[in-house]
């Protein structure tokens, strides 16, 4: 575990551009209630700016969706890969402060920790191929990042790597789950119950990499 | 494995009143696009009935989607509770039965079996609490219905109880969770994924539950 305090909101700086403010409204706007339930309307007066700003940047919302699913990857891809958990030496090691270090960031209502790419695709997969394809470059890359510690892990205990680019997306699943079903509960039930299933997640990550070759096939 | 074909939707029958005809288009439209989305006049179409009809049955499209939930969760609920997996002897056999029946029902594009209650909770949780504590209520149930099977499973290999709450919940965080990644991969690829990780998720209960006590403090 990181010991330290991690702020809720460490990915991003504070806004200081008219594009800026309205892709951290867009943040906290599909956080709260999804990407269709806004309106241009209440990105900018979420964000403080004028309509006419809004539509300097954004040829449309769905332009400002997309915008907001890519800023959303870059900050987080970003964050994650600049974590501490990257210098260990052990793969499985950087595997698990992964897994940690999501943990540690899970805190406050659903809102605060839930993910806006997996929101946005939840309600745009069908809609907006557009939208659907960059919260998808998000969620892809995240799994990405883990394939080759997974992999690395994997093989030094002599098991085979095919499970890499599986379990990798698995973690993943397990996010993304953990923000849904964090949301049926309330507010100050939230965050512990998506940090239990990360613990779940964890476990089994440990479980796997503790195994004899001979069980993992 | 339940050996037979699972058809990919029999948990409801073909609907014969209006208000189903409204019940079913709501489960069909919010798999695809979501609730936000989902427009009263779009809800009349897919279902074929007047809007006039719409709100003879339900004052609100808010009221639909409380409705919707419920449906969802009472034809679910019905369709578990009376599977086979449920007269196996061992505990631990009918909580892999019902992943593996979880396993089974998982075909075709994302939007043929993706959750109606997980994605309208994720769209409504901060803007409409009857339609949150519907889904919640949904997600919930099929959480408990598992956990006296798990709680036994657990007892009966000398493992602590008060997992098994929170591994049930984690069933269901999985299954969300696997249901939102889905919806990142082009549709063929869809189904193979979220069954993977329900994989994932079979292949971690079956190693706790073959863990020694030591092992599960």
């Amino acid at each position: 575990m990181f010991g330290g305090v991690i702020p809720n909101r460490p990915f991003r700086p504070q806004p200081a551009t008219a594009r800026d403010k309205l892709l951290e409204a867009a943040v906290r706007l599909v956080r709260a209630q999804g990407f269709s339930a806004t309106s241009v309307d209440q990105l900018c007066l979420e964000a403080g700016v004028t309509k006419g700003a809004f539509f300097h940047h954004f040829p449309s919302k769905e332009q400002l969706g997309v915008a907001a699913a890519q800023y959303w990857s870059r900050s987080t891809g970003e964050f994650f890969a600049s974590a501490p958990f990257h210098h260990e030496a052990d793969p499985a090691v950087r595997v698990l402060g992964y897994i940690d270090l999501r943990i540690a960031l899970i805190s406050g209502p659903a809102e605060s920790f839930s993910c806006v790419a997996g929101t946005m695709l939840q309600e745009s997969f069908a809609t907006s191929a557009a939208i659907r394809d960059a919260c998808a470059a998000s969620i892809g890359a995240n799994a990405r990042a883990l394939e080759d510690d997974i992999a690395a892990a994997l093989a030094a205990r002599g098991l085979v790597e095919p499970r890499a680019v599986s379990l990798a997306r698995h973690v993943q699943t397990v996010i993304q789950g953990a923000f849904v079903t964090a949301k049926a509960l309330p507010p100050e039930a939230a965050a512990p119950a998506a940090r239990e299933s990360l613990g779940h997640l964890r476990r089994y990550v440990e479980l796997l990499l503790s195994e004899e070759p001979s069980l993992a096939a």
